[in-house]
């Protein structure tokens, strides 16, 4: 395999490449141990989550490291901050295939620093393998004052739904890449960035009082609320409040057989949505604001079992959107 | 794929297969959430570990699956033991291929079950892919009292050397699948299980207030011994207390070109190495006893850098062990 001919060996990654990611913590050992300590204060408690990506499903082997590592972070933090926690620590499980060389674990290792330093975490540890593709999983922890608990199916009836960003953008970015749709080049650069560097919400932790549930947007729309439904109760939702972007506007407008509809199963936006009592509306909102955070309130839960809107959609041939399959 | 021809959804498989691992306990919120609560004692703190097995390298497709389960628990619990910890709960990252069906999810599950129960400790959490080869990544997450810190190279000359159980097990039992070595059909199914069964060695928690170091043997003897000197201590061994089974004896008697330098750098035995205080060592022989581990004072740490023999080895020709390459 190339990793031997080009040197490099287990250690030489690690010391090259990842040791500049722990931030010299003292829990990390620096690498030098088999394991290491989750230090945290003691007024908080961890929140952990864990993710795959892999090539040709995930991202494909020509993409750019950073693209890489922009989306094994976002899936994680996305999950972290939808549990009302702020980022702490991860711990990275590469398994690498013959065309990893220096230049890549350059670039997919300063990437995973400046997102990093962006959020404030840093690299706990991790395990390298060889492999015929490449495979990503990580774990992260986050931290979240010990009296909270965020909840993804906790809602009571008449709670309003709310959801930030615009929905959409990161499948109309493949869709650009896959060639079957185009615009101008600039709208295209626009959605194919959105698609290859999603940003996750980081909302979550600064409402995490004021909620009743929270969940990022991975499977799209429909799909992460009905997790949320749990099967107990239904939400209704005004379709013209549903928030997309002047540029998806564009889109749609232009390609006669993209609707509305193929937005609301449209995954990996990272996006939140919000499920909380009236009462604290308008707090809510004015956090968002404060932040500048789009938010948009789409909608409330109500009993009728299921996802109703308040205009005709035709949700029939729509398919759910499954990382898995 | 067959997942989908055999209709095994990642809610299916987590639902028939995994829930059952996570206990009830209320941190896991039954694998409705995204993510997950570590729970745990104040005056505990946490250690982690993680690491990697693939089909191919750590194991072949046509393995049993409960050997796969030994083997992605014990290469993780023997870490956590190495670091003094007792085990807490675990995360599962599995990228599975299309000949995963029923009844390997079945029989793997329930050996995870059988461990777990064995050592106490839960499920917190994990993620399904699709993959065109079996790649495991696991999380193990142990407890150890907030005062203890357990390293694995702080040493002081004159330090005692220790292993527990005997070494070149596990290597002899791949040889003799790889039909490089065999003796009488007894012997071969008791190297066999070595090799597809290992066991890490528990000893860890009980003598963590006694030891400088600790290290699991998963490199071999050499390679995981010289981590631990971390090039600033030496140390001198006497050959002939390195623990050697009956059975190994037999071994090296019948097979000429086998010696015992071959079996300093078998890697995957999961004993101990722990580096001690001469003060404590009674007391650690003494819980050793106690409690049936077998443990062997093999030298001590000296000043001359290096790993030093009290009788002649022919160390030229062996290879260092290494899962990377």
């Amino acid at each position: 395999m190339k990793l031997i001919k080009n040197n490099l060996s287990e250690k030489l990654i690690i010391n090259k490449y990842f040791k500049k990611l722990n931030f010299k913590k003292k829990g990390t050992f620096n690498f030098d141990n088999d394991g290491a300590y989750l230090e945290f204060n003691n007024n908080y408690k961890l929140t952990v989550t864990t993710d795959n990506i892999s090539e040709g499903i995930d991202f494909f082997s020509y993409d750019d490291p950073r693209s890489i590592a922009q989306k094994i972070t976002t899936v994680n933090l996305s999950d972290i901050f939808a549990m009302g926690a702020s980022p702490h620590s991860y711990l990275l499980n590469l398994h690498l295939p013959a065309y990893i060389n220096d230049n890549w674990l350059n670039s997919f290792s300063n990437q995973l620093k400046k997102i990093q330093h962006k959020y404030g975490f840093y690299l706990l540890g991790g395990d390298l393998s060889k492999s015929n593709k490449l495979i990503i999983s990580s774990t992260f922890f986050g931290s979240i004052n010990k009296k909270l608990e965020v909840f993804q199916n906790k809602l009571n009836l008449n709670d309003d739904i709310f959801i930030t960003g615009n929905i959409g953008e990161s499948k109309i970015g493949l869709e650009i890449l896959k060639k079957k749709i185009s615009s101008n080049i600039k709208i295209n650069q626009y959605f194919v960035k959105k698609y290859l560097y999603p940003i996750p919400c980081n909302l979550g932790p600064l409402i995490a009082c004021d909620v009743n549930s929270m969940k990022d947007i991975s499977d799209g729309l429909i799909g992460d609320l009905s997790e949320m439904l749990n099967n107990k109760y239904g939400a209704l939702i005004n379709v013209n409040k549903i928030p997309l972007s002047v540029n998806i506007k564009k889109i749609l407008s232009i390609k006669n057989n993209l609707r509305i509809e193929n937005l609301l199963n449209a995954g990996d936006d990272y996006e939140l949505i919000i499920i909380s009592s009236q009462k604290n509306r308008n707090k809510i909102i004015s956090i968002a604001n404060k932040n500048n955070v789009k938010i948009s309130r789409i909608g409330k839960i109500i009993s009728e079992k299921g996802i109703h809107f308040d205009s005709y959609l035709d949700m029939k041939n729509i398919k759910k959107f499954d990382h898995f399959s």
